[in-house]
């Protein structure tokens, strides 16, 4: 017995080969990310988590200082002209949009500073972890997370093209004669509320409203990414359990796994607690404005193209809030049910103290990302959610419905 | 004691006598499915689930991925006929019709490449299983099977005449001279408003339609027998052990319990991976009908034709929809408490280990059917649904009751 | 410690002593019940519950048959009247109250026929566990049960005159010209619908209706009575074991406790089974009518004495629906808290095998009566419920308040 | 091992220090409720909390009687004057307002009578516990104590003060020609819907406004530092055990532990026992009163002065209703879950009987601070709540959403 242990157990720490340290978010999407002066952190070039620091005297932190500041100031603009407007509870999208974003940076600020730590922490449980069964595995996670950013990013990129083009070749009502400026013009209507209209102030309004929107489809990509980390870690010690429950092994196997699995529970508080502020601001704002495009949705589109862009939008809006709850409760999904099915196959001889003391561990404990912990991300939140959106979608047909009669004429044209 | 468990360990696996397998679709209902194209399975008339076998190159392949081919070509003649109407969230009931029913067919067709080896299985778990009492336990859960199969088709074929007798006999604003012609001008509205009106093309419109709504009832009554046969292997082990719970057994009797219990639900899981997506069409579907169909109640009917078969309709919707959900939910009833109450009676000399074991095993797992485990399929599900439908209603209820004032002569006729 | 044990063991089986039985529905509840038809068992009057029994060839039988039979006739002229008048989902009130109370007395036939054996295995349950400390406690539980019944059988006649009151003498838009025919003419619509008025079909219209009024409310006694009364075995057991926990008992004991426990579970399924359809009967028609009178509560009254008995009507109506939901959910608190809470106080050297064996079923299951399994009663069912009730009834102002203008005229009049 | 367990054992009862009981009510706030009548407690100058003591003679309690009597006689002309105008669904906001607070004032009369004994149990229950680990920390809890209290009760006052501000100034729609003499008539409409306006009575009026006013402030600032104290103690068991989870300790070790742990329980289950009521009440009012709060905000203000006032007040009626949940709530948080994780990490060889006896009883049970076990307040109902306000409100809004059409020029003013 203790030779199963001794090839289970020596399987898993391989003294002699270098053990590449795969962390969640790879070095291209945080490059892309401090251009739009997101994740102040430095060393990200660096080969292991070793490298990475954050500093105040960075110009990286500068940098998002700076532009912190910048939005903060345009924010207030926003309010400013919303105030002025009609007081009422539905002109406050620009507020919600901003408010959100604004936070974004802010809490991406937050954890830059945080950041060094947490990966360094990830790293070592990393190394913990029995490795991937082969290089292919390997590479296909790191493959995974790669496609995964990539796709986000092109989608977001092109949605917000089509937002402009549809805006600039099929302005109905034009504010101004030539149509970029006309754009421009609606793109920061908080500051023309306050100065005259000039062609640099429109362009530095469109580059503020580019930053937010990059922030808000970071976020989202960023929790994403955490995500699959987290889920990977978990699969490969599921994984590496799979032929060991079929025969007894002793109990010094079953401590050192259930040290493993505690390591990896503790890793995910650890990211749980880092994170917290950006699920709620990042889900928050994704239902916020999946409602308020359903509200539009009943509304008549103005023009085809318009049409066109409205649902191609709140297409990608939906699928990507779906993916972000997705990816993320996947972290739920492999931190209990697959461990504690394989624990039930422990045959009888093998069942010790330890055995059971992880299993009844696994089925009392509720481990999985959470918003400040008012919520755990779980696959069955998609549920409540979706329900909750239809159920008020449904509501709001019903209100234009009962302004049509049945009547067959429409219904169907005459041949 | 070791007397008392050979007692009960042979009772159950009988040497001498040829085990028939009692898969949980019978032969009969397979060959009506394949006849509208559905799960295009070889060798259902073999004695044993050994003789099942898919293959691309079968007739009753090709049959089926015709069938898909011409369906989806009809599917996106109803989106473009969509599209050119006024776009709006209540003209997409066609395109959802077309879509779910769609589904099930791309469903049924990868449902049949694992079907084999799901039945395999099957009847290896069955075969472990103590044997049914007597011959005519067996028998009811056969003929049990074959009611509810045959009630259900032939309660949708009456259905769907029902609509043809109501559209074609009290049609009151005909689209063309001949009622029938009127009625299939009506059928496939997405095939003329591209194509001028001919008799084949009509034909061929409604043979689609009919393969649509076979497929959206067959999706239910595959469900439910399953439920019914996963129910029954479970049953078939409470029984087994009503009589060994009220006397000591060996920890060997326990050791073998847990394994058959596991066993089943091994298969609950490989069942639920198979047929989770066909959940999701299925009470997708049926709640969005259920919901379109309560809108529609609101409206005064044409006729009474219309109106009896439009109540028949709704109640045979709701029957239908409900009916699957008890029979699914069936499964997470039998798995969990019945076997729990027995192992409270186990007395306390023979309290060991294993039934300990079992009993955590049984009350930390919730064993049960579900939507791509966005939701487990329980009895109290229903009640969920049912209370947001209701309330749905009720609002609905309150906006037409708004316009109606207080007075006593609507209330009743006076004499 | 075995003298402890004998002590607490000895003390609970008094052999010397004649042990009365105490059933859950007292003799004179179940008279006035037998007088309205319902419940037509033999041998209420026995002093023990081996003196029940039931046969159909009594006259309580025949008398209880007659009744729904031609209760049922009325039922089906009211679907008629319903039928021929407009159409609507509002109109379906009057069958509501037909079908629910005609239900109820079907229930209670059936129940009729399992109350012996019920009875019987209540009161050898009822034998085991230690008797009421003292005569005071014993005196206290018939005198609750008498004193619930009355009231509530009080308050029913009481609402049922204020009824008939509120609209012989304050009939706005008479049918008749006499009252007491206005009155009778307004009770039995179902029959005048079909047939001429005649003074003597008026009485029978009333005397069906009073039937169906005393069947809505008995069931709502008899669901509290046993409420009350399964409350108390359990209350009884806890109070029992408050004393021997704080020092450490033979295993026995708890052995002889689980065995104890157990049996009054049982018998909770029991009686689950045989009253489940009456709880969803009850709980349903309550649910209705509570959100009927709701919808109603925003019509302006046609007088003063109108809105006084209208809501009279609604308070009780809402007091006995409570009332009911928090009896009927007492015995889901008293099955498992309190006695955990004794458990964890039993000390170290008490806490045998049996003691975490009855902790850990303790804290698995869930003890409750339910409605058919859909729903388990439980205190927390009552927020769920009131919480949609609230809502609704919010949204149902809002309707109305739309209509008004934010004008200080309306909110305060000028001195 | 026993020497571990000496020198954590020892370190946690210091013979020689005198221990300061930390109360959760300071006396500060106790005086402040007493001179507005509520909590009439003698004693609260004591030393210790075997001073504190209840008795109908003492002077505080006359003087809270007197103000429970005339607040009674107000409530009764509120509901006489509701009676009088337009009996209707809405009208009952004034009855709600002094039902609600003088329940306050009977709830904290009845708990003045209790709350010796608990104060004693409290005190009790906290010498058992270990000490805080140094002289800041105890400050820390007390300073935190003094600063949510006054922070509160300084807010409170400033709403109040700018309630009157914003009417006495900009009253747009006065009822008398002196302001004050206005402001003074629309305080006790109730008052003057029966007598005459006279100057005295007005502000008798007023006087019993105040109260009412601050009842409804208190009832939440006293269930916050409730939370606050409760959370302390579990905070300072759980810091105590941080060290000794890592090295094997005896098994008195755990069983000393799990008596402390048991004591803190035993304390919140008194506590809930002695606020259920007070937390049902204030819960309820509050939920109401943000409810309508935001009914109203749909509606256009009638000057800046009144929006201003206007948010501010829903921004601190919403802000002081969550403070409460989340301090309320706090104690669930920390009873359960930061326990587990420590005990999770206790060592193979440290792993007793008593550490999983703890373990399965924090798994099992629900400590958290209830509404009459309605419900617990815990982390979680603040989603559920605060996302049916939401939904509310979106339903809200969309009314009024729809009489507006989609035109460019109420989007944007052009240039």
């Amino acid at each position: 017995m203790i030779n199963q242990f001794n090839q289970f157990y020596h399987s898993t720490i391989p003294h002699s080969t270098i053990h590449i340290f795969q962390l969640p978010i790879p070095i291209k999407v945080l490059v892309i990310a401090q251009c739009f002066s997101l994740m102040p952190v430095c060393g990200i070039y660096a080969a292991t988590a070793q490298g990475l620091r954050f500093s105040w005297r960075s110009w990286r932190t500068w940098y998002s200082v700076l532009c912190i500041c910048s939005l903060s100031v345009d924010t207030i603009f926003t309010i400013n002209m919303t105030a002025h407007s009609l007081l009422d509870v539905r002109n406050v999208e620009p507020i919600i949009f901003h408010v959100c974003n604004l936070l974004g940076f802010c809490v991406f600020l937050q954890l830059a500073r945080k950041w060094p730590t947490l990966m360094r922490h990830w790293a070592a449980v990393e190394q913990q972890l029995p490795p991937h069964q082969n290089w292919k595995q390997r590479e296909h996670l790191a493959r995974r997370i790669h496609q995964v950013a990539m796709l986000l990013l092109s989608l977001s990129l092109m949605e917000h093209l089509l937002s402009i083009i549809a805006f600039v070749y099929h302005d109905l009502c034009p504010s101004r004669r030539d149509p970029i400026d006309s754009y421009l013009f609606a793109t920061g209507p908080q500051l023309f509320h306050l100065f005259a209209y000039s062609n640099w102030l429109g362009w530095l309004g469109k580059l503020q409203n580019v930053l937010l929107t990059f922030s808000w489809s970071y976020m989202d990509i960023f929790l994403m990414l955490l995500g699959i980390g987290l889920n990977d870690l978990l699969t490969r010690l599921t994984c590496h359990l799979q032929h060991a429950v079929q025969q007894p092994m002793p109990e010094e196997f079953w401590t050192h796994t259930r040290k493993r699995y505690r390591a990896i529970v503790e890793l995910i508080y650890e990211v749980d607690d880092a994170v917290s502020v950006l699920i709620i601001v990042s889900f928050g704002s994704n239902l916020y404005f999946v409602c308020l495009q359903l509200l539009k949705s009943i509304n008549t589109m103005q023009s085809t193209v318009h049409a066109f862009y409205f649902y191609f939008s709140l297409s990608f809006l939906i699928g990507r809030s779906t993916a972000v709850l997705l990816f993320v409760s996947s972290v739920n999904d492999a931190a209990r049910d697959p461990l504690l099915q394989l624990l039930r196959q422990v045959p009888h001889a093998g069942y010790s103290d330890e055995v059971s003391r992880l299993a009844s561990e696994l089925s009392a404990d509720n481990v999985s990302l959470s918003g400040l912990k008012f919520f755990s991300i779980t696959r069955k939140l998609f549920l409540s959610v979706a329900g909750s959106i239809v159920t008020y979608e449904l509501v709001l047909i019903q209100f234009h419905e009962d302004k049509k009669s049945w009547d067959c004429h429409t219904q169907q044209p005459l041949n």
